[in-house]
């Protein structure tokens, strides 16, 4: 009862698409990149992104300035994502046209039918961001391509318009030159950028959305640490499961956050600040609620230092401050005779590193704090110390990462990470 | 480096959460249910939902009836999800008040702030059941204590509020018989109604949302099959995995939905109506597209008839209408000599019966369609036929289980299952 199956053709439609989308192609090599460790797949995945007949048009930007504008707030009382700016950039895609004029206009509520897809089945996705003032004044955004490559990965995972990633830089610049009054000159302070894209059709059927709006949303914030690094302690969650391979865990969803609130309180409730994930029965260390997460230890039989995270196999999500670490720290540490290693390790290596004195520091690595550091780990009914003496609240490592980071966002070091707007 | 951990002790919040509310012990029981069978836990999660001061009361119903009536299309012009009824069913929550006033009221457009936590996190999920007339003219609906069941469930899991299961009752089957005029007489007509909760923070925060919105809207649909079964085609999807033990797949959450769009797109491009997933190096089959999954069979050894479908393992979701089909089946096959069975199967188990000629017939399952016969299955480039002969559209078993439920569904057989309203 079993015969060959006809052959599989990528439709003309399809084909096209892959072929002028960059984003389509990233989309599927991560894709394979995650589940490949795993086993042979009788498919390949092709292009995972929709015909778009007119891509986003920077020039075409229609400006609609606020009558009312804010009064700012003192900056000692800023708190993330509560507080935002004037405007909002907003623009609107749907099947027919494809991107319409990018709009900044006064911040203001969205009006959704109560039967809009995002509110069913989850069609969203987003970037975290941030825009520095340099000490010349000018606004300064901290590798916007990498967040706009990781946006259009996220978007043509779940059936999301992608677009051209240079004319979305150039449209949030302008976004955050006109938003700059909100920015304190201080050091530390920034404006965090929010861009999201939700599928906005309006009926029941599960199925690619016909339409969706880009937007995006400014919030000015304080340094994470206002008054120097406080360590945190994790506990490690064991009885719930983050990412998979093969699954979308490598993806900036929302998806990934709304099932990571009652482990956090769990963690939370026995007095840790974060949880820890891990991952299948080796219990291989992923990230740290929302951060990426970073060990320095020391190797037992050649007693080199080593800096591990876990690598980019769909259990993790591709952080761009992640990636920053890596780089920096092959960089610089390299030279000075680390290992710096993507790859996969376990909660026992790291308690055994512990317990042997071999652990030097830890800490998790994200958009908001940069750096932070871990002073232990709950797991198993034990404590694991993370190499911080009781009256030490970070690294020298963390400490050193924070302020190499620093330095490229707020342009102390010139460097092609940062973008003037 | 090793030291014992403080003990863990819930606060006394959550074990009064825990105590008053019986949806937190269930969501607890499945969690643990989905994970136990993979490794052994050191910690035991406990209360998933938050406190409420105050419970959803039916008796503080506010109604205001709609000023433009809308015109009724024909029966035959109805597509699932497109059009709704006049009205709406909302009721707001904040974590200080609990549960306001149930509202039913004009349908109308949402209005949010762009940073409401729902468009970021996901903060939702999500209930599909259906309204039905008696030859009376009664409205029915259909188990709806276990749409109720599981919503509580999907809520507590992403830290939204629950509610008592009764009280929402009362109130959809009052917002149901206010919109009886929007369900045609014929057989096979309904009203699908789509409970929905959504997370309405306003803050980018990653955190349980202080604020909801449970809100109710119905839309008439007809038979899914008008002019009688049509069986569907699948294609294995091996290439990405929708849930994981330990994940949140067995939840009716919007997370679950926007990650199926791509591979249900990928089948389609190859000539299949759904796709089918799989589990594990084993390739377990859990469920179609949004349906779970039925095989019947005939065991190699015995020659005895058996009906399959995965078990309650955190990978598929947990259907009513899969619920309701096997114990249908309990009741009306094994005392024909059937067994049946909710145990793991794999692709391999269901190709060899195909090749071995013992596999009988195969179904989908969901409220859409109540059963949905499959033709065939495309894996590893093979198709395996799932039992019709060519000039079938669908096995006998299958419009057996059809006709079982729906002589529930619209009262023809009196039933606890059925709720007048």
């Amino acid at each position: 009862m079993l015969r060959p199956l006809f052959p599989r053709c990528p439709s003309a439609l399809q084909a096209a698409a892959a072929a002028s989308r960059p984003s389509s192609r990233s989309v599927l090599g991560s894709w394979k990149a995650a589940t490949a460790a795993r086993r042979q797949y009788s498919i390949k995945p092709h292009a995972a992104s929709v015909f778009q007949p007119q891509d986003i048009d920077p020039s075409k930007l229609v400006l609609e300035k606020t009558k009312s504008p804010k009064t700012l707030k003192k900056p000692e009382d800023l708190v993330f994502g509560r507080n935002f700016t004037d405007h909002m950039l907003t623009i609107e895609w749907n099947e027919t046209t494809g991107w319409l004029e990018p709009r900044i206009q006064p911040y203001q509520n969205l009006s959704l039918d109560p039967a809009t897809c995002v509110f069913h089945y989850a069609f969203e996705c987003f970037e975290g961001m941030k825009a520095y003032k340099d000490k010349a004044g000018r606004i300064r955004l901290f590798r916007p391509d990498k967040n706009m490559a990781r946006m259009n990965k996220s978007a043509a995972r779940i059936a999301l318009p992608t677009f051209a990633p240079t004319a979305m830089i150039d449209l949030i610049a302008a976004f955050a030159k006109l938003e700059s009054r909100f920015i304190p000159e201080q050091k530390g302070y920034s404006l965090y950028l929010r861009p999201t894209m939700i599928g906005t059709q309006k009926t029941l059927g599960v199925g690619p959305p016909g339409s969706a709006l880009l937007y995006v949303i400014a919030s000015p914030v304080g340094p994470y640490y206002p008054t120097g690094f406080k360590a945190v302690s994790l506990e490690a969650t064991d009885y719930a499961v983050r990412a998979w391979p093969g699954g979308v865990g490598d993806m900036k969803l929302g998806a990934n956050y709304a099932p990571c609130i009652v482990p956090q309180r769990e963690a939370m409730s026995r007095g840790f600040q974060q949880n820890l994930w891990l991952f299948g029965e080796e219990e291989f260390v992923t990230e740290v609620g929302t951060m990426n997460f970073f060990v320095a230890l020391r190797n037992r039989e050649t007693g080199q230092k080593e800096l591990l995270t876990a690598p980019l196999d769909g259990t993790i999500l591709e952080g761009v401050t992640r990636d920053s670490v890596l780089a920096l720290a092959r960089e610089r540490l390299v030279p000075e005779g680390w290992k710096v290693e993507e790859r996969r390790f376990s909660m026992k290596e790291v308690a055994e590193a512990s317990a042997e004195g071999r652990l030097i520091e830890a800490f998790g690595a994200g958009t908001a704090a940069i750096v932070s550091p871990v002073r232990a780990i709950s797991w198993k009914g034990q404590l694991i110390n993370c190499g911080l003496k009781d009256h030490e609240e970070s690294g020298e490592l963390t400490l050193k990462v924070k302020s190499w980071i620093e330095a490229r966002q707020y342009g102390d070091e010139e460097h092609e990470w940062s973008y003037v707007c």
